[in-house]
C-alpha cells in the first residue's frame, strides 16, 4: 500500500503547501506537509474555497477541531486513484464514512461514527492549496457552472437536506428565520420544492434577492406581531444564534415542524410547554444531496451569485476569515489557484 | 337551549359542590357553583381522581390556569344529554375541541386552538364532586377494571401516544429516562409494542415493578458510563426535569429520536451540536388514545396497581396535593364518592 501511495503522490510527496491552520486558539497561514492520499482517494488542487459559519464556530471550539479548516471548495483532480478523474473540475462531499459499520450498512454513512469530515473532524480541509478526498465523494462540476457556483454546491446541498427529511413541501407555508447565507439558500431550495416561503430577517435588501422566486420577506421586528405567531406548519432556523430555534418555534402552529440548521456552540433554550403541549417536531439537519444541489444550480432553481460578498487570495486567508466574521457579511471565498 | 339545559340539570342547578380551587397562588377546598352542562355534555359525579405532575406544575404557573384543577378521573354519569349514558361508569378524554376549525377538520382536535382542556385550560377539572364533559369525550369503563385503573386510563393513553407518533417500535431499543409514574407507564406501553426497553432511574425497587415485562432497569448514576452513551435509536424523557431532555438526548445514537413528555415550566437546554450534527429528531408528546389504553389495562399489558401510593378523601385534597409533590412519591388519588 505504501508503495502505491508513494507512486500515486509523485507531485508533492514530502513537500509542503500553503494552508490555513487552526491551533485551537487562532487561525494562521502556514506551510504544512502536503497530504498523502490514502487508497481510493484523489489529490485535488483547490481552485476556490468558501468560508462557512461552521468554520467560524470552529474558532469558538466547535467539534474541538484543530487543523486545516474549510469544507466548501471547487478544485481540479491532480491525481486520481482510478485515473478517470485526473484533470477534471470537481466538488466533494465532506463526510468520509468507513463503509463497513452498522450505520454505513444502513445507508447512514453521513452518521458513521468512524467518519472523518473535511476540515471539521479528523481530515485536513480545503483552506489549502491541496486536499485529499475519497473519489467516491467527488462530483464532476458541469462546465456551465462557475467556480463560485461550485463552491456553493455544499451549502446548497445542505439546504436541500430539509426536503429529504420533511418533504415534499409543495403548497405548504414555510417560515425561514434568518436572512444570512444559509437562510437565502434554504428559502430558495424550499421554494423550488413548491412551498410558499416567508423569509424573516433583518436586511430588507436581501428580500429583493429572492423576491422574483415568489418568496415573501418580512422584517424581523414585525414577527412579534400576533399576525405571524404560530401560523406556520414548518419553520427553519437559519439564524446561527442560540435564540433562533426558540424564536422559530414560536412561529409554528400546533403539530408543526421546526428544522434546526445552525450549528452554534452554545446551548439552545426551548419552551417545553410549546414543544410538548403543541406536540412540535424538531428536526436537526446537516449535510445534503450534492446531485440535487448541482441540478438546482444548473436549472437556476437556486441563484447563488448575489450571495458573493468578497473574494481574497489564499495568502490573505486570515483577513478573509476576519472579514467573514463581521455581522451581516454574506459569502466570502478564498481563491487559491 | 337554555330550557333544555335547565331541564337537563335538575339535580343541582343553582347549587354548590365541593371542589379544589387554584387561585393563582394556592390550592384550597371551596364550595363552588355546580357546573352547568352545555349542549351535548354530560354531568358526571366523580368517584376517584388522580394527581398528575401537570397539576403540580399548575402551581408553578403552567398554562396560567386558575380554577378547579384535575384531569384524571373515573365517575358515574348523572345526567346524559342523549340519555344513554346515565348511571354508567366512565372515563373521559380531556381535550374539548370546537369541531369546526381547520385543525378539527384535519383530525387534529387535540390541537384545536379553541379547545378547552379539563382542569388545565378554560374548563373546571375533576378535583370536585361533579364535572361536565361532552359525551363525545366519554368512554365506558369495562366492569373488569377497578376505579383506580379507570383513573389511570388518561396517563396510560398519554404513554401510548408515543407509539401513535413514532411506532411501531417492535425490536427497537428504547431508553426511558425517569422512573416516576410516567416513566413506569411509558416503559410498559413501549414494551407492549415489542420494544426492548431500558428504564433508567434512581429507584432500583421500581425496576422490580416492570422486571417481569422484560424491561431492564439501570440506575441513573451509571448512565454516564460510555456503555450507555449514544446507544439508543429512541429515548423518552419522563424525568419531569428541565435537564431531562438533554440527558435523554445524550443516550441517542445519531439519527435517533427523542420523545419529550414532561411539561415542566422551565426552559429546556439542549446541545445544538448533537441535535444538528447527529440529525436528532425531537418529538413533543401529550395526550393519547383512550381506547388503546383501556385495552392495555384489560389485557394486562400495563399494570398500574403497583403505582398507587396513597389515597385521600376529597376533603383532604390540599394535604393530598402536598403529599403528591414530595420527591419520589408515585400516584396519589382523591376518592370523592
Amino acid at each position: 500500500v505504501r508503495e502505491r501511495l508513494a507512486y500515486n503522490f509523485s507531485i508533492s510527496a514530502g513537500g509542503t503547501l500553503k494552508a490555513v491552520h487552526f491551533d485551537g486558539s487562532v487561525f494562521s497561514l502556514t506551510d504544512t506537509p502536503t497530504p498523502a492520499p490514502a487508497q481510493g482517494e484523489a489529490l485535488i488542487r483547490v481552485k476556490e474555497a468558501g468560508i462557512c459559519a461552521t468554520d467560524l464556530e470552529i474558532a469558538h471550539g466547535y467539534m474541538s477541531y484543530v487543523g486545516v479548516p474549510g469544507h466548501e471548495f471547487v478544485g481540479v483532480v491532480e491525481q486520481s486513484a482510478s485515473g478517470g478523474l485526473a484533470g477534471r473540475r470537481v466538488v466533494g462531499e465532506i463526510n468520509c464514512p468507513c463503509g463497513s459499520c452498522d450505520f454505513c450498512r444502513r445507508g447512514l454513512g453521513r452518521h458513521c461514527p468512524n467518519r472523518t469530515v473535511l476540515g471539521i473532524s479528523g481530515r485536513a480541509g480545503c483552506f489549502a492549496e491541496y486536499l485529499t478526498l475519497p473519489e467516491a465523494n467527488l462530483h464532476l462540476l458541469p462546465e456551465s457552472l462557475s467556480d463560485f457556483q461550485g463552491v456553493m454546491v455544499e451549502p446548497v446541498a445542505a439546504a436541500y437536506r430539509i426536503i429529504e427529511q420533511i418533504g415534499p413541501l409543495a403548497g405548504m407555508s414555510v417560515a425561514v428565520l434568518g436572512d444570512g447565507k444559509l437562510g437565502l439558500l434554504v428559502a430558495q431550495a424550499v421554494a423550488s420544492d413548491g412551498a410558499q416561503v416567508c423569509l424573516i430577517g433583518r436586511h430588507p435588501e436581501r428580500g429583493r434577492i429572492v423576491l422574483q422566486r415568489g418568496i415573501e420577506f418580512v422584517e424581523f421586528a414585525s414577527t412579534r406581531s400576533s399576525q405571524l405567531i404560530r401560523a406556520f406548519p414548518v419553520a427553519v432556523d437559519c439564524t446561527g444564534s442560540a435564540d433562533g430555534p426558540s424564536l422559530a418555534m414560536d412561529l409554528l402552529e400546533p403539530a408543526g415542524t421546526l428544522v434546526v440548521k445552525s450549528t452554534v456552540h452554545r446551548r439552545l433554550r426551548l419552551s417545553p410547554e410549546h414543544l410538548v403541549v403543541d406536540e412540535i417536531n424538531i428536526v436537526g439537519s446537516r449535510c445534503g444531496p450534492f446531485k440535487r444541489a448541482i441540478r438546482a444550480l444548473q436549472l437556476g432553481e437556486v441563484d447563488v451569485d448575489p450571495l458573493l460578498e468578497r473574494s481574497f487570495p489564499l495568502e490573505r486567508a486570515v483577513e478573509a476569515l476576519e472579514y467573514a466574521a463581521r455581522p451581516g457579511v454574506l459569502k466570502v471565498t478564498m481563491t487559491v489557484c
